[in-house]
């Protein structure tokens, strides 16, 4: 047997958009010894959860759980749930992930309809909404916040209009929650997805999703009992069954409910992670939280300004926790990545498609989002330019986001 | 804001088949500081995590790794890969993962053929390997360890007959896999899923996966590289896209290959259990490992025997690391359950469909099948039973466990 050693992972500063780095406390949740999934102590940290994911999406929505996978699960559960082979599906594209969005509604059996803006920018939610009443979908799908590009796009108008032609309206929340404002119910959002390992600041693993009694209609009418579970005939179902048994928010729902129908075995540690955060979230407070992101962003930006780096995308639609620079001329982003990985352990990410080798991105979300980080970075990102030959105004950086923070500071 | 207490779980003592018992060092591992998935140091993990699961399913397939889900993640995964609309596949039931089986075939669009044996028995593989001639199926699907009724099925004669009629075999191997032995290359098995939680002893989360070429082939065949991230023109596509953009092996096997093609991120944390779960596995060695667990099950058994409780299901197939007793007439099956959780903060579990209620399943799984747990259930469960009014000779279950092990002692 050929045995590895154990496992001893070094510290990073971890300044991409996501994963980021977690709090020790919910590091610490994660090391507790489990219990059953139907250990009614579990079931209790189930609802409680349920409860504290309401109040981070802002909504009375009954349903408020996770969804157990990685982020796009939950994307691809929220879709496969309210798209019915045939349907007519909307989605506006400003980025990456909203080719994923289109990527996934495909799969579903959709006729997509596709607007693109180019990236670096978002849509002026009117374009959206004429798009909506011309293509008249069943489904508009949208990204909140683009990671890929750094862009955040305006929903209100957007879900209202959607609201007013009974057209479901489903966002991916994942880089926004917890960072941004994310208001579920005053955008008229009928079912949402948010991300862990981002702004929540909670490992990868689980994907918190909401959604209202609009979608959970469209759910119900697929809805099937699953076989060796069935009593009796099965009931008569109204509309195309749910294409995935382990994504199906119709059985999900059942074992989220007091009747506690058995679907998978519930991801014990993944939970009391996902729990640990919310609660040290909301004791933060999500205006605290908010504010916190965008004096960060606010510094980091001072910083970048002040070395003399060119931020990329629109200003008036950049998102709060990503940040992205272009590349300078005649500078191997790569070989800038790596030296900060290996020289100063701080990450920080490249992008993809059009932009791969064009823009680095910076991500201050959730427990990265910190002074210590900020000013780390800055400091390391000017060393490692310098030794790349870029010529800058040496010092400036750090200066320029520690006058930030003073400011603040006499604020407060 | 509504803010709930701090995590504080009981120390619980799970005799359940899964989720079990997490060694303390799989839970120290999952506190870990995370790194980012692209982090050369987490690749290198990911990397090492593969060889280590190709010892675990002793194959040397090419193809090893986790799926970021349950168990049932996994294997919806693999159906989903081999199944093409209109594939003709067979299912043999013995239990509810059977049915479980079907509803994922169904939901992938098979023409599904099922047989099924009284549950509490397995099949002569004859009469699977009979019905494979006559229905001719694509795929062959079957669980090798029935969890509901405590049954293991042999499956070489069967992976060998389908070897020969070039019909793919996918075994679910949820709960035998690190407890039992599962040989997934002397078996002919094409296609092959574990679960972390059971006999691996790692908190629910991740579907350890392994498939060969054969399984490979079919899966390129339907390959498509997702949108976003396809540089120029869509390759043409074979067969039929798979229905799954979260669970398409295409796109998973290239994320976990040299090439690192960006898909979901990787559950960091739960990667450090698995990839802890995995040393301390290979570190007790597999023979070692099978044979720890038939020790306890003998103690188990022998303990339950001398109480005059009467065991469920054939004892030629009985699973070794599940034992399952049939419920004494008069005994209310959840009242002695709820009390065992309650007083002596043990569980066990009940079962389901045509079970529920009839029969209790004591699992002795990984880290979990230990004497201390074995004598401590047999203790409490005596009490809890004579608290229920069962007559039974007080003081003999502990009496013949401690018999079985002081034998194995002498004998060692």
């Amino acid at each position: 047997m050929n045995v590895f050693p154990e496992l001893s992972p070094s510290l990073r500063t971890i300044m991409t958009p996501g994963p980021v780095e977690v709090d020790p406390r919910v590091l610490r949740a994660m090391s507790y010894p489990i219990l059953g999934q139907f250990d009614p102590e579990f079931t209790n940290l189930m609802n409680n959860t349920m409860a504290m994911l309401r109040q981070l999406f802002q909504t009375s929505n009954q349903w408020a759980y996770p969804v157990d996978g990685t982020s796009r699960s939950g994307i691809e559960a929220v879709l496969t749930a309210l798209i019915e082979p045939g349907d007519r599906v909307l989605v506006p594209i400003y980025g990456r992930f909203g080719h994923l969005l289109v990527e996934i509604a495909e799969r579903c059996g959709a006729e997509v309809s596709i607007i693109e803006t180019t990236w670096g920018e978002v849509f002026d939610p009117q374009t959206v909404i004429d798009e909506m009443h011309k293509v008249k979908p069943h489904l508009v799908a949208m990204v909140h916040g683009e990671t890929s590009t750094g862009r955040v796009q305006p929903l209100a108008d957007i879900g209202r209009a959607c609201r007013e032609a009974d057209v479901l309206f489903a966002v991916d929340a994942v880089a926004t929650i917890g960072g941004v404002p994310v208001e579920t119910d005053a955008w008229f959002i009928d079912a949402v997805i948010g991300g862990t390992q981002k702004c929540i600041s909670v490992p990868s693993g689980m994907a918190p999703i909401s959604y209202n009694e609009r979608a959970e209609r469209k759910i119900l009418s697929r809805k099937r009992v699953e076989r060796g579970l069935r009593s009796g005939q099965q009931e008569k179902v109204e509309g195309f069954r749910i294409q995935s048994n382990y994504l199906d928010l119709s059985q999900l729902q059942d074992y989220w409910s007091p009747a506690r129908l058995n679907h998978h075995t519930e991801m014990t540690s993944m939970l009391y992670g996902l729990h640990e955060g919310l609660r040290i979230l909301l004791a933060e407070g999500l205006e605290a939280r908010f504010a916190r992101h965008l004096l960060h962003e606010e510094a980091l930006v001072a910083g970048l300004q002040a070395m003399e780096l060119p931020l990329y995308g629109n200003p008036a639609c950049k998102l709060p926790v990503v940040t992205c620079i272009e590349i300078p001329d005649g500078i191997d982003g790569e070989s800038v990545r790596a030296m900060l990985l290996e020289r100063f352990s701080i990450e920080i990410a490249s992008s993809f498609g059009p932009l791969k080798g064009k823009i680095w991105r910076i991500g201050t979300m959730g427990y990265s989002c910190n002074r210590k980080n900020v000013l780390h970075l800055l400091g390391a990102l000017e060393a490692v330019l310098l030794r790349h030959g870029l010529k800058l105004p040496a010092g400036a950086g750090v200066q320029a986001a520690l006058d930030v923070y003073d400011k603040h500071e006499r604020i407060a």
